[in-house]
This record gives C-alpha cells, structure tokens and sequence, in this order.
C-alpha cells in the first residue's frame, strides 16, 4: 500500500499509448496528453478570464492533470464498446467508480482519502473548469489527428477523428476561449499546411543561382 | 466494405502490443503473441495426437489464429473489469458479440459469413481444441513473464502473471500435453535460470590463461 | 535440447524485421507477418473450397505458419544472392535443409522428429495448399509495400515490390482465391489512395459553417 | 507566429529525451516529467497544507507544470558546462531569459505576454511554492534513477544521480511534506526491492506441489 | 580512468539523436553521422586528389572521425544559444576546450595525451581537409533534411537546415569537391522526387492487363 | 546510377541491426558499429606507433570505416551458414565479390572505380593494418556482449560470441597493441562489474544518517 506506489504509477501512464493499433508516425502516451492538455487549459482559463470569467485555477488544475488517470484501472476500453447501451455505459461506470475508490482506499492515507476521491472524479462536469477541460482534451485530440493527416496518413480514421474533435469543440462555442480558438488559432493551424517536395527544386535553384552558374 | 479491410486489419493486431503500461524489457504485439499461441498448440496437438486422442486439426489451428481478434473491437479492457460482476461481463460479451457480428456482416460477403461467425466466436471450449487452445494461450504468458523476471524485472505483476498462467496450466493436466509440458518442457525452461556476471571473469581468466601470461 | 529452445525460438521471430536496411514508415517481424499469411491463407483457403476445390486444411494451416521458420537458421539472405548461381541456390539449399535437421534432431524428441521434419520442409510445393501459401506470401507483402508507397516512402524499391507481388500472384491466376482477389480485394485497396491535405480544410470549413459564422 | 506555434511546441517537449546518451531501460522524455512532477507536486502540496501552510495552488500549479518548458529554447546543456563558472552561468541565465521573451513577444498575443512572462520565469524561488516544485523535481528523478539501478543499470552515474537526488530533497527537511516522503514513501520504495530469479521457482514448486505429483 | 572508459563513451553516442525535439520521420545518432561524414569525406577527398590537390588522408580521417565527439561533454546546446553574443561563444568555447583537456588527462595514459588533445581539436580549419569536413558535414545534413521533406515533413525547420546547408556548402565552391557535388551529386538527388500514389494503379494496371482480362 | 545512390545506401546501415532475432538491451546498427571500429583502430594504430610499428594510416582507416559495407549487397548471412562448407564460402565469396564489382560499375564514375575496389575489398588481411581491423572489429564485438552479460542478458548466446572474441583478440597477442589492450583495457572492463541494488540502501542511509535522523 502507499504513495510510492501512487508515484511509481505515474510512469505506468508513460507506457500506455493513446488509440492503439491504428498506425501512427507519431505515437503520444497517456502522460503527456495529460501534460499537453494541462498546457492547453491554462491558455484556455487564461483567455476566459481575461474576458472577465471568474476561474477556480485550482480547480481547472487539478481537473487537468487528474483526467485520465482512472485508465489506470480500466484499460483501454473502445468507445462503441462504452457507449454500447445505457445500461453498459451505466455498469462500466460503476466499475470504474468502484476501482477508483478501492485503489484510494488501499494506496491513499486515511487523512488525504476525501481529497483525491474528488480529484479522480469524473472532471467534465457543467462547471467552467469542466467545460475547459473538455474543449482542452478535444483540441490536443485535433492536433493529435491533425498531425497524422499533414503528415500524410491515408488512416481513414483521423478525419473521422479531426471531425469529431471540432465538432465537439464547436458544441462550447458560447466559451470566449473557444471564440479564441476558432478565430485565431485553428486558422494559423490551418494555414500551415504541407510542404510540397517541389520547394526543394526551388531552394535550390536560388542558392546555386545566386551563387554559381555551373548548375 | 470488404475484405480489403480485414485484411489491412491484422496489421493493426501488430501494433497492439499485450499488457499496456507496465514497464517490460520486451513488448509483445498481439499479432505475434496469436503466431506463437498457433505454434505451441501445433506441438500440444501433436503430442496428444501422440497419445491417441483424435485431434481435428482444422478447428485447433482456427481456434489458434483466430483467438485475439475480437480484441479489435473491444479493446483492451483490463480483467478485473471484465470479471467485475457477473451482470457487468454477461453485458461485455453480448457487447462483444455484437460488435463482431455487426463488423463480419459489414466485412464479410455474404457467402462466407457463417464461416467466420464460427471462426470469431469464442474458441476456448469445452472441446480438445478448446482446452489446447487455453494451454497454449497460458504457455505464450508463461514465457512472457518468465522472461521478464529472468531479465530482472522488478515489477511484482510478472511473478502474479506467471503464477496465474502456471496455476490454469495446472487445472488442465489430465491433458496429455499438460503432463508433457509440465515434465518435460518446463523444467528445461526453469533450469536455464541466469548467467551470472561472474562468469565474465571466469571465461576470461580461462582464455587469458591458456594463451598469454600476462594478465 | 528440447521443446523449451523451440518454443523460446518463436519469441527470435518477432526481433528479425523483414527487409532490413530500407527506411520504411512500419517495421513487420517476421513473426507478425507468419501470423498474416495464415490468416490470408484461411481466407483464400476458403474461397477456393466455396469453389469446389478440395483443401487440406491441416496442410494448409501448417504450411503458413512454419513457412518462415527456417530464416531463423539462416539469417536473412538478400534475394539477389540467393538466386546468384543455380550452383549456389542447390548449396544454400543443402545447407538450409542439413540446418534444420540438425535443429530437429537437437531439440525435438526423436517421436516428433518425422512430424517436424515435413513441417520445416519447403511449403510452396506444387499441391494446391503449396499454391495458396505462395499466393498468400505475396499478397502480404503487397499489403507491406502498398502501406509504404501509400505513406509517401520515396524509395523505389517499394514499387519494385509492388510489382513483383503482383505479377507473382497473377501467375497464380488459375486459382479461384486469386481470381477472387484480382476482382473483389485489389480495386478496394486501390480505391483507397491518400488522403489529401486539403480535406482538412474542407471537413473544418463545414463544421464551422453549419455551426457559427465567426471564422 | 501565434499561440497555434506554442501548442505544437509542447509535442516537440514529447520527442526530448532526459539525460541523452547513458544507456537506459527505460526513457524518459520532458513531457511526460512535466506531467510527473505536477502530479508529485500536488501530493506534497496537500501534505503541506495538512499541516497548515497555506499553499498558492494556482502558483504550484504553475510552477510545476511550466518548469522545464524554457528547455525548448536553449537545447539539454549538460550540468557541468552550466555551472562551469560563475561568469557563464551568468550569461546563460542571460541568453535563456532573453530568448523566452523573444519567444513570448513573437508568439503570446500582448494581452497576456505578462501572464506568460511570469509563467516562463525560473520556478524554484523561496516560496513554498518554489520549493515545492524543487522537492517534485528532484523526487521524480529519484524514481527515474532508482528504476535504473533496480533494473541492473550498470552505469555508475546512476547511484550518482540517485545521491545527488536524495540530498538535494533532504536540505529541504523543514518541510512538513520532506519529512513525509522520507518517513513514508523512501521506506516504501527501498522495501521494493528486486525479484530474485529463485522467486520462480518457489512458485512453480508449490503449484506443482500442491496440484500434481509428476515433478 | 582509461582507456575502458573512453572505449565505451563511443556507445553514448549511438544514444544521442540529432536534432532532438522536432518530429522527424528517421532518426539519427551522432554515432552513425560521424559514419557517414567519414564516407561522405572519404569520397570529397578522393575527387580532390584527382584534381591535383594533396591530401594529407590521415588527418582527413581524423578530423571526420572525431569531429563531434567533444558534444560527450558539453551536450547538445542550441545554435542560437552558441551564437547568441561573442562573449558568450567565446566562453563556450573555453568550457569545451577545458572539459576536453580534463577528459584527456583523466582518461587518456600519458603517453598518448598530445596525440589525443589534436585529434579533439576543433577540426574545421582552413586546412583543404578542414574545408572537406566542413563541406562533408553539410552534405550529410543536406541529406537528413532532404529525406524529411521528400517523405512529408511539414515541418519548416527542415527546408530551413536544407537551404543553410547548401548554401555553407556553396560558400566552398572553389573546391573541386565541391563543384564535384553541386554538378554531379545534387542533380541526382534533385531528379529523385516523391513516388506519386497514381503509380501504383499504373502499375497494377500494367501488370493486369498483360495477363488477365478480368479487372 | 551515381554517387547520389552510393551516399544515400550509407544511412541504410543505419537501418541494420546487429546479431538480429536475439533479445538485446541494446540494439547497435552496422552504421555506429563501423564508427565505433574505426576509433577503436585509430587508437589501437596509435599504441602499435608508439611501439615503433609503422602504420599506414590512410591504409588504417580505410579499411575500418568500409569493413561493413558489402553487407548492404548480401544481407546477413549467419556465421553457420558462411562457413558451412569450404564450396559454399567460396562460392559466396565469388558472389560477393561479383555484386560488389556490379555495384561499383554501376554506381561509381569510371575514374573511381579502381580506388572503390580497393577500398571494398576483404580489409582483414595479412599486413600490420589488417590485423588491426581484425582487432578491432573484435573489442567492439566484445563491448556488445559484455554490456548483454553486464545488464542480465540471460540468453547463452553472449558468452558465447564474448568468449569467441576475447579468443580470436588473444590469438594476435603478437601484437603490442593487443598486449596492451590484454594488460590496461580489459581489466579495467572487467573491474567495471555490476551494481548491487544494495548499494541504494546504503546511499540512502548514509545521505539521512548525516541530515536526519527520522528514518
């Protein structure tokens, strides 16, 4: 039982990859989604507040880097497998619930048991951090799939993937950070595009022909 | 549509790899853990074949193959999950079954549908084949874990692991196999043990001695 | 001695990657790839029978998942050697053989040795299951060189393959499996193609569209 | 420029190795470290606050999960060079600050350069907070170099790293939450241990013992 | 101190990748770029010696061999940090030459020290084979930029690398070796291109067509 | 044809794994083995000098750095299979040879084509720089088993290929600079041993029995 346990599980969430068995050129683990969208609320808190949203930074932190852990204990359960019926939905929550709150009872200390049976909660609740948090996980979801399509990836599921990603982002539109978000960052990303192989030819050509003229 | 998409689908099965997130010295995919399951329960056959019992060696090499497919749709869920209740994994298979069979009438042509309802449900049995599957599949955890802990794994899951495997082997052994293996096959795996790094320096001395003087 | 090393052997199957030194997006293991072409054999398996033809289905299962094992013997020899001299080709495959009767004879019990022997033998035999695992064979590595020029691998050698697989599998145009394949698989794969940049831009552009008009 | 560049910057922080070059079982990269230290980080925090120091989450937070982020501007220097006179230090300190503000001022719309000012400067004051942070740091590189030498890393500048390490957090004892981890959790971790390989064959004894007499 | 321990710093460098952070789809360590710029030279100096010029070959492949193993020491620190001030350069530069001295002196046997303080030396002289390693440096990175962007990285740093790379390259136009490169070598890595999908129906068209009537 | 092939096959030996199928901690490429050869020739060249020998430098290093090429055109071929029968060696010789000279036909302009055959050519023979690459290529061999063994590798194969080495190093003790690796270098290898996880007890005690005094 204890905290060194707790620690050491920190690094188990270093080896699980995020959507297994779909080719990727780049795999992300569990851990640092969790870092990338702890990064990624805080600039999202940042702009709300800045529109005069009060924010419990706490709260939206704790809410952040906590999200996934309870996959610990799950595994890696597929959507349509989750979301099959009401009643699995309902089940495979209790479950997870009821893991959760074995794994606090065994590894956890009596005195900080009540505190972190509400940092594992669910975090996507109608709270402002919640909301956050949800727009936060689905945009380094975007850029996740994003990275795969410009990349080349012929996966038909990315853009099944970069779809639902903005839709769902989409769906919190009355966030002023989400406002941000459409207006001034998903251009700058979509702008960006590819590098098509023939800029080599013409980089080329520029430097030689500033310079040589044996080419 | 098509079988196009089953067979892009078994490269999937090589990037998932079997027990996520635990620190091991070598992963293992599920592609290449189904080859080796095939492989062992080839010899197991041959060896109760050996002893007289009829084998259908069709169904053994079906069951071999097939059996870590379904993890496509599924996922990996952890065990005690699944185990969690008995409500909880009556409502998983059906979710299972629902899943394949929904995926082999999207996949599948019409004419060969039937033969791959069989080819994907559930191979563990009460049959010959059945049961060999269950050993082999046991065997290839054995020789994971095994490994692991002769490499000098310090995560306290492979002993559990390895445990678990040998106690199911165990259950099985009025197989004639099960007695092979656990006479024959098993002690060999035991006795290979570790080679102390000690013996660096006694193969050393022993060259150095016979050639040079020096050292 | 003994079923331990060649059960320990498989494990060595999945740390040879195939085809060595190309830069490719994917790496395929030997043993992955074994587990493949017996999963594309049963399919092809099955379409020939749907059309009459008598398989043996031991034979053919067998055939496919030993077909690769004596590389371990071996190591990888290109092609291009192998094929130097006739002379040479009838040498490799004396030493070939007189390895993997020695492995026999070393680690499988002397009552399995003749059983062994016919399955480390030459599988892609002029038998119908011999023709189906060449077939198979090929349209795996199809499957591996279509996934690398798909991604954009600027290496020629990957159509070379291409090439070769294919024109290798309408040799075997007589089969009905391949003809099956010509007609129903290749067009799906080939219908695939890439995924270009720009539907990015066009899968956003409605999302936002329908949704808000700020962007 | 824009905020789209300092979301993909934090995937560049996901393809960063800790201490390149030494030989490691197992690799570490920033991101997931940044992720490590916040979640260790909020632990000690609570620990802290139970005994009545008041804590800035907020500033914890961010403290934690911002720390090694500057690391993206000015490469892996090693120690050694840092710290090789006071007059280079100096000027390094000078060129990494100067270098986080050309990246704010290029990237950080200027209505909340001043939050990322804060943000991106040096976490490790004399705040609680701040120290803090420095306990989390060294605690996660305790773990990363205790997993080594537990696993059989020979490299000797791992026990080095593990001492240096070790001291750093025990010049930090007056705090509550010090005193905690090296009252609760060091002892735990110690305790762990390693698995001798004789471990195996103890457990297959008894299962074998107590199920079959073949043995 | 020795030999032993120099012997195995050659190993850390197969462990520290070029370029860390940016995604790249190949990886390369500095171990196997000191390789190829020892071949890449090697070839440099066979058309420089064609031309006439005098090569002093055992200092060319010295200064290959060597020419980044100093980065042992000092880690992989950025080049705008390396060229941020005079001053600050001036300094780095006294810290490399004071930790090589200090590597020489604790790990080189005495007798061998004046040898070993040239070969650490900085290699890019003005020397013919100073200015060979310079250029052949280049041509390697030229390559690992070139390789990125022909297989579709969308990242602008590596037309970035592959313009300054060529254009150093350039600046050394009044070598034979060079005008040897920009007639002879860059046309043929130009002329290469990307592998358009569109083949691979071309091809399959090809070979269908000369055989089977049926698609 | 060109030059342009010829540089661009150097980082396809990057791709190429040593001693492949094995289970390894540490995976090495034909690519760092040859440059790790070549500084290992350098220094070995450098005691031979010292001792009054005279080295051919450019001899030297030529031979080191290409000793490994040729293998891009055969593969790996398994020590077994080379050797298997005096007819068979000498026949892949000749094929060696042939493909190497097509290589250097096709690929190499007519006025380097006598110096590429030289330089391709079997390095390991009879003169002072031969016998140093023989060396050589040993100590590198014996460092990778070594680090095997050091790490807990318990497959039996590395004492092996560690006592074949350490044999054929001894059998050129004529030679002062394999006296002189016999004498300085080995014990110090040897001495290096392995780190008992005690020693994390006893750092662990000895950093909180000077500061605290809790634990």
């Amino acid at each position: 039982m204890g905290i060194h346990n707790y620690f050491k599980s920190l690094s188990d969430l270093e080896g699980i990859n995020r959507c297994p068995g779909k080719f990727k050129y780049q795999e992300h683990s569990v851990a640092s989604h969790s870092f990338k969208v702890t990064k990624i609320a805080q600039f999202l808190g940042t702009v709300e507040e800045h529109h005069g949203t009060q924010i419990d930074w706490r709260k939206l932190y704790e809410k952040a880097i906590n999200h996934d852990y309870p996959e610990l204990f799950t595994g890696d359960i597929k959507t349509p497998v989750k979301y099959a019926t009401p009643e699995l939905k309902s089940l495979l929550s209790q479950v997870e619930e009821a893991m959760t709150k074995k794994f606090i009872e065994e590894e956890i200390p009596p005195e900080f048991q009540s505190i972190y049976e509400l940092r594992f909660s669910e975090g996507k609740d109608e709270s402002i951090e919640g909301k956050i948090l949800a727009v936060a996980d689905k945009i380094d979801l975007l850029y996740e799939s994003f990275g795969e399509i410009q990349k080349g990836n012929p996966e038909p599921l990315f853009p099944e993937i970069y779809e639902e990603a903005l839709a769902t982002i989409v769906h919190y539109q009355e966030l002023h950070c989400v406002q941000y978000f459409l207006e001034s960052i998903l251009p700058e990303m979509l702008e960006e595009g590819v590098i098509p192989y023939s800029q080599i030819n013409k980089v080329s050509k520029q430097i030689l022909g500033k310079k040589v003229t044996i080419v």
